[in-house]
Order: structure tokens, then C-alpha cells, then sequence
């Protein structure tokens, strides 16, 4: 039997040490939504003139708080902001209620903490298909706003949690014109996804300056090749949301700067494959590049096809450099593809070459690659410069345990 | 730990009796391609005159017999046929290697038989990535060839077995015109596909009359509707083979005949079934029935997205009636769907309707449901009249032991 409760073999060995961002506080309570004697919801509040972008799932099913972040981002205000987040119920597949809640929530903050209703954005994680019993929530925000920290952001990383086994938290500081800009960011997410307990939510703070218009552009940018670039197990959530939130304390423009494009990218990224690390069961972290396909589109496929398929993922968890199966998912992506010039490598180790075995391939090297706890494979198409990164993690018997076990 | 290599408990009781079919004679033999000590080639040698039509997997990998098949499939020729058939080894990823191989054992059959080598038809199976030891093969044929029954058709589903764990048949008899007309098949497949050990083959032969162009009407229609409506784990061999010939030696023309096109795609659907129910680790049947789609097409995408999501799959073996991850899966599915419209039933429980959980629902009656061997989950999607049905097995233990620990 695998313990489901330890923590993840592949979590970092601490939560970092996150800077606090000029114009964001938060907040955490016990309001038990569905959990007792933990944390369940978080409260930022965001300065005025905060700018705020995201991204959130496509999924046709997707809940009633996604919706309505979707219809409020894009405004800019002068006022100030807030983001509210459950953990325990996803308010999902819950019908009119579900807007009934998302509203009651959303102004109850906005009276609590003096904020207008459209720029208080809300997410909720849990149960899907129950109500959502936002009285326990609306009843803890005089407590809430009255309680907001700078520093609380580690504590926002806990209460947002689900089946996570770890809390989520990446930074990034750069320096510009001699000043220091911040980035914070905090993530929850063990399945990609399962849409009972375990959801992606990210939130990310920084101090910079921003337009609307820019810092979106970089955040859809940037999601495409981060989170939309990891799998655990192919399923899509009906709540994943994303939202970056620039108050512009630090009083530095960064519109256009390079280097907080990468920076802002860096803690997506980091945040992107923590949620893998925490993969329902996983033992193994799996990076898949895929090169010389026809194009970075099709490379994409390519590489979230090998990361999707269950044969590929137990042939990982089961340490087999079965490269046949890397031909199998290649083949069956619907991008275009030749099986007579596909190359594959497992780490240094390349096991086939333009279509046929390496001719110096070694089954002991490849096999001593797969002993690792990250694994690299190398897939080369061969027909022309198209490039992608994915990441994934393998499939145990962890994962079956979690998700053949979980709700009955 | 999961006996592996026990009869999958979804098996039926017995192989069927098939009847023999005119024009048709089957003959095996031990080859040692790779497995010892049991059979692992077939031949099926065709009359004069025999209509070849069939289907292949869209694999961009696809192995040298497949390729080799699909260019000659479609030629009429009063000429006799065969079709050839091994396990152990898929002389698939071989390269020019693979095509020299197709060609050597072609043309020894052609030789051994006396039939022309663009009327034979050949089929390999096992690990993928090894070059085939053609000469094992061809070594064996003097003998085959004189040993060919018309009653083989058993020993010769038993021939192709790799990972199976039963061998599976299926048959129909339909009277025309005073006349009895047989169709008899054989399949092996065990995954969808684990393309190392296991890749869905088909094999069906009638004595019915028919022009080629009408056999292959019928066989790519229902094809559509059986062997492409199942999956047991979303992965796609580079080698799936159907072939359906058909002798004439009833006599008998059943060109537009409606009770012919049932009951050869009674066949089909049965051996497709046997393929679903013979699906790794699989403990459980699954019948999804998808209504109320934008189109037919859409229909099927939102099954198959059912079908192949691993969180329904292992909700499935842990007897959960989790709906929320149905509503999921048709979210992610990327076909048309309106989350208020949509209602879902486990057998007759009905869970959720018009986009909210029942009023009147059950979770003691939906559990009950889940227990059964054969499970049927029906999706209305609320929003058209396209429907379709695709079957699937559930996610396992036994799947990850059988896939993790395989090859190392």
C-alpha cells in the first residue's frame, strides 16, 4: 500500500523565503467550508491601481468563479483589488447557486475591505457538484480584512491547499535602474488535474509597473510554454485560474523590460513544475524535449502526447527505457511526423537514431538513466526546426491508490 | 500484488465453436520468433477469387506490414490469397530492415502456396524496435503450407496471442435466399495499445459473395463503430490490423444486403468487446453512451475523452460513482457542450440533470450501480441529437503492474 499521506519524494526541501511584495497583504482563516483544524481561505488585498492579468482553464464545464474572473479581468480601476480563495469545495457544476455564491462572496469583500465588487476575483478548489456554503465564508471577512499582513503569503500557500502535499512558493528579484522590483508567487495543484480535490490555482504578486494590456500579453505568453506545458494525468480541471497582480509599489516601469519578462516566467516556471513534483503518486520528474519537428505547434503535441500516455508513464515508474513506447505516442499524436527519422534520446544516452536502434546503443547506460529521480528524454523529429518543452511525472500505483480510493 | 497472468475476469466462459468457412483453411506452427513452447505463426490460406478488405491503425509509426497491407489491400484478383501472421516480434521502428523482412516472408508464402505475392497479407506482433528473424519464419512454411485445415480457426486465434489472456472468436450465420451464409473471426489485443506486447489484430472471413469495393463500404463504416469506439488506456499501436475476407464459396451475393452488414458488424463489436474485456488490470466493462450532442462526431469525442480519462477509469475500479469527474471529462473534451444542460446516469440512477445534481439523487442507488461487473454510464449532453456508444475497461493496479514492471 503507498502512503498517500507523506509528503511528495520529489517536493523541494523547504518552502522558500518569500519577499513581501509593497501593496499586497493577506490574510488566512479557519472557516470551515468543508475541512476542520486547517486554514481553508486566503485573502488578498491589493493596492490601489493594481494591475491585474491571468489565464484560466478552457474547459467547457468551468466553474462559476472562473467565469466571472474572466469577465472582470481586463478593466483597469484606479481602486484597489482583492483576491479570495477556498480550499474544500469547488463551487463547480453548482448551476445558478454557484453564481449566487460567487456573488454573495464577492460582495461581501468588496463591503468588508472598501473595494469595488468588480475588482474582488475569487477561486474556489474542492468537491464539485456541492453547493458551496459561502455563509461560512461571507461570516469570517470582518476578521479577514481586518487581519491583512505583508508577510503573509506562506500562510496563503497552506490554506489554499487540497490533496497537496506541499505548499507551492516561488520569488524572483531583479534590478532595474538601481531599484529592486519583486515577484511572489504561491500554487496549489497535485492532478492535472482532478477535478474533486485538486485544482491549479496560482497567484502571483509583484511590486513592478505595469499596463493592463503588457502584462497580459506577458502572462498569456508565458502560461503557453509553463502551465499549459505540464501534465499529470491528461485531465483538465473546471477551476483552474491563474492570476498575476502588479501594484506597482516599486514605482519602476517595466513595460517591455526583458528581464522581468524572464523573471516574471522564471517563478511560472518554478511554481509550473512544483504542481508536477506534487503529481498524485509520482516518484519521478519527467522532462520531454521535443526538437526538429515542423514546428513549435506540432513539437508541442508531439511532446504532451509521450507526457499523456499511460504506457510511457509506467514504463518511467517502472525505471524501463522503453523506447518503443516514445515511438508509439509519437506516432499516434496527429502531428506530422517520420518514423524514418525520429531520434530518441534518454538523457546523454541516445537509444535510437533516424528511425532504427542506436548502433552503439546500451541498454545498461539507457537503464541506469531511468534509475534517476529526473529523467530527461530527448525526442528529435527530424523534419525540421519546430521545439518544445513539457514536463510530466510517471504513474504509479500511488496514483491509483489516490484516485480508485479517494471519494468512497 | 496483481496475478498478472490469470484469465481476465471479464473473459466469456468458453471460446466459441466457429464454423469452418468455405474457401478458407488455417494452419500453426511453433517458429520460436521469441516465445518458446507454444505457437506463434499463423497462415490462413484463401481461395481463388477471395475479396480482401480492411482497416489500419493511423499510427504516423506505423510498422513495415502495416505500410505493406495498406498498398495492396484494394486490388481485386482471381487469384488465391493468404494472410500471415506472427507473435513474439512486431518488426515495427526496423527501417529498411522491416520492409526486407515483409518482403522475404511475402515472397516465401508466395513460393510455398502457390499464390501471387501481392495477395499476401502479413501481420507481426511482440516487441517493437528488434529486427525480425524473418529466417524462422520462412524456414517453417514447406510445413504449413501442407498442413492447412479448414477447422484451424482456434489454434490460430491462440497463435497471435502476446499479452491476452484468453483467445478470442466470434461468429454469425445468417440465412439468404435459403441459404446459410458463416462469418467467423479471430482478434488478439490486450491494451489500446501497449505497443510491445500487444496490438489489436482482426481477423474475419465469410463464404459470402461480395465486390471488393462494397466489403470495404462495410468494414470502414463499421469499423468506425466498433474497433474505433474502444480503448483501454488511449495508447495506439503502430500495428493494429483488420482483415476481413470473404471466399464466396456459399455462392450466395449479399452486396446491399442489410442482415449480411448486421451481422458482420455483430462480429466485429463482439470481438472488439473481447478486446476491451481482455484490457490490462481491467476488473470492469464500461459501456458509455453519449446523447444529445451537437453532431455524431462530437458525440464520440465526448465518449472517448470519458474513456480515456484516467480519473474516471480508477473512479470506475474503486466502485465510485464520481460524477464530477464525468462532467470533467466532457468539459476538456473540446466538442460542444453547455454545463447547464447536461445530465448523467449511472445504469438507471439518474446523478445529475440539467447541469446540478438530481433532486431526487441517490448515492447509496449510484454505488450500487458501480459494483456491477458491467457498467454503463450515459451522458446527455443536452444541446443536439448526435449520439454514440465507445466501451472502455477500468484503470487498475494490475494495468500499472503489467506495464511497470514488463520489460526490466
Amino acid at each position: 500500500m503507498v502512503n498517500t499521506s507523506a509528503v511528495s519524494p520529489l517536493a523541494p526541501a523547504n518552502f522558500p523565503s518569500l519577499p513581501a511584495i509593497g501593496g499586497v497583504k493577506f490574510a488566512t482563516i479557519a472557516a470551515g467550508v468543508k475541512y476542520q483544524g486547517r486554514t481553508d481561505v486566503m485573502l488578498a488585498t491589493l493596492a490601489p491601481g493594481t494591475v491585474v492579468a491571468g489565464a484560466f482553464t478552457r474547459s467547457a464545464t468551468r466553474a462559476a468563479p472562473v467565469r466571472d474572473c474572466q469577465e472582470k479581468l481586463g478593466r483597469t480601476s484606479d481602486a484597489g483589488a482583492a483576491i479570495l480563495v477556498n480550499s474544500g469545495n469547488a463551487n463547480a457544476f453548482t448551476g445558478k447557486n454557484g453564481t449566487a455564491s460567487v456573488n454573495a462572496i464577492t460582495d461581501a469583500v468588496a463591503q468588508a475591505c472598501d473595494i469595488p465588487q468588480e475588482r474582488v476575483f475569487t477561486s474556489s478548489t474542492g468537491v464539485i457538484g456541492e453547493p458551496l456554503p459561502h455563509d461560512r465564508i461571507t461570516a469570517c471577512l470582518g476578521t479577514l480584512c481586518k487581519n491583512t499582513l505583508a508577510g503573509g503569503i506562506a500562510d496563503a500557500a497552506k490554506a489554499i491547499m487540497t490533496t497537496d502535499t506541499f505548499p507551492k512558493g516561488a520569488k524572483a528579484e531583479i534590478e532595474i535602474d538601481g531599484k529592486t522590483i519583486s515577484i511572489a508567487g504561491i500554487a496549489k495543484g497535485s492532478g492535472m488535474i482532478a477535478p474533486d480535490m485538486a485544482t491549479m490555482l496560482v497567484y502571483i504578486f509583484t511590486d513592478a509597473k505595469i499596463e493592463q494590456d503588457a502584462l497580459q500579453t506577458l502572462v498569456s505568453a508565458h502560461n503557453e510554454q509553463t502551465f499549459n506545458c505540464i501534465t499529470v494525468d491528461s485531465d483538465t480541471s473546471t477551476s483552474d485560474s491563474l492570476i498575476v497582480a502588479a501594484t506597482g509599489a516599486s514605482g519602476v516601469t517595466v513595460d517591455g523590460h526583458e528581464g522581468f519578462g524572464a523573471a516574471l516566467r522564471n517563478v511560472m516556471q518554478d511554481l509550473a513544475h512544483q504542481v508536477v513534483r506534487d503529481g498524485e503518486g509520482a516518484t519521478k520528474f519527467v522532462e520531454i524535449t521535443v526538437t526538429g519537428a515542423a514546428s513549435d505547434a506540432d513539437a508541442k503535441v508531439h511532446g504532451l502526447s509521450i507526457a499523456n500516455s499511460p504506457l510511457v508513464k509506467t514504463a518511467v515508474a517502472g525505471q524501463d527505457p522503453n523506447w518503443g513506447r516514445i515511438v508509439m505516442a509519437v506516432g499516434k499524436s496527429g502531428a506530422a511526423a517520420d518514423r524514418d527519422r525520429l531520434s530518441i534520446r534518454f538523457g546523454d544516452v541516445e537509444v535510437a537514431k533516424d528511425g532504427w536502434r542506436s548502433e552503439d546503443y546500451s541498454e545498461e547506460a539507457a537503464a541506469a538513466h531511468m534509475k534517476n529521480e529526473n529523467i530527461q528524454i530527448g525526442v528529435d523529429i527530424g523534419i525540421g526546426s519546430g521545439k518544445a518543452t513539457v514536463w510530466t511525472c510517471d504513474l504509479t500505483h500511488g496514483y491509483i491508490t489516490i484516485n480508485a480510493d479517494y471519494r468512497s
